[in-house]
């Protein structure tokens, strides 16, 4: 399948939903299912049939009227209009329960997001083998950077390491940052950051069940 | 401060800058800052003045005209309004490494979000103590619920067992849940799910790196 995206500008709402398509595509693929309807595949998502097949009109038409929609071939085609039909190499900076839960996380390597680095500013952490790779200082990461051929940065360090952190990678040459510190941090505008923050969803919930008297 | 919000009715995009605003206003606590007008503020949560002093303005008036906000103030007002200046009492389902890392991370317990259950259906892990709590088995989640007064549940099981957990959780009477799992789950409409999705900030990040030619 070599249909490329009809438009290079992807809205952020629809990446963050072409990433939830992938997600019950590949369970619907493990589960033996070769041809998906995109109403079912909605309900599968939770959005509705007419937005799946709008998302997937940015890629060209795959669907067939009747049959339905290939599901290795949308999932092909979802992640080469993503760049993530690739390896990512990737450097974790900072050690600890967090960052080791992450390297532990089977499902980054399978889908191609490869971390390749583990860096601590921890005196006691460095040398350290954590899921198979030797923990070094952070320092040291504008150096290693080239050789491991990292392209993108992982931060979960306390909160006021995250900015040195982000430092490193930027002198690294590294324009992808995704950070689980809270806190903000400063960047050159070249820069991606990505946030997963836990507490705006944590918030959300909170506000929800306050609002609905059931707290 | 006792101030009420004036609108019941806080847009999502509204509570996730408000999460950032919390997150940012704590650091500048910590720093010793007593008080911050919202151009600095607003640089600092990477958004503009305007957009900070129209969030604001749902919890109706705290700055004062070139003085500017008073932290404390601000952090207890926005926690008021969004119902998390109080203890939210929560169970964990899924013993694994993730698991782990979220009741090693003091950051929920500092912010009101405690977790004082965690469960796992696998009978090596049933039994362990985790973080000072016994690990129990997840078929035993309705029974312990309401003895441990939990609120929310928290999903850090394989995709697979996302659903069963959920099961378990909405079976005890929870009616908030935050997964990390990656799958989709389904729940009757008055349970709120909250997903913690990295993929979808990875994919974000490759795309924009792919788009960029940077890769």
């Amino acid at each position: 399948m070599t249909t490329a995206p009809k438009s290079k500008h992807i809205p952020r709402a629809t990446i963050q939903r072409l990433a939830i398509y992938v997600q019950v595509l590949e369970n619907l693929a493990r589960d033996g299912v070769e041809v998906v309807s995109s109403n079912p595949l909605a309900e599968a998502c939770g959005v509705n049939g007419s937005q799946v097949r709008k998302d997937l009109a940015y890629f060209g038409e795959f669907g067939v009227r009747g049959v339905g929609y290939r599901v290795d071939v949308l999932i092909a085609a979802i992640k080469n209009a993503l760049g993530v039909n690739r390896e990512w190499r990737m450097a974790l900076v900072g050690a600890g329960n967090l960052g080791r839960a992450i390297l532990n996380h089977g499902d980054f390597r399978a889908r191609g997001f490869n971390i390749v680095g583990v860096f601590d500013c921890d005196p006691f952490k460095i040398g350290e083998i954590m899921h198979g790779l030797e923990v070094r200082c952070t320092d040291d990461l504008p150096a290693c950077a080239p050789e491991l051929d990292i392209q993108m940065g992982i931060i979960t360090t306390p909160p006021e390491r995250a900015q040195r952190a982000a430092n490193h990678i930027v002198e690294a040459g590294i324009t992808s940052i995704l950070t689980f510190a809270p806190a903000r941090i400063k960047v050159p505008e070249h820069v991606h950051v990505e946030y997963v923050d836990f507490f705006h969803h944590l918030y959300a919930l909170a506000f929800a069940q306050t609002q609905g008297g059931r707290a």
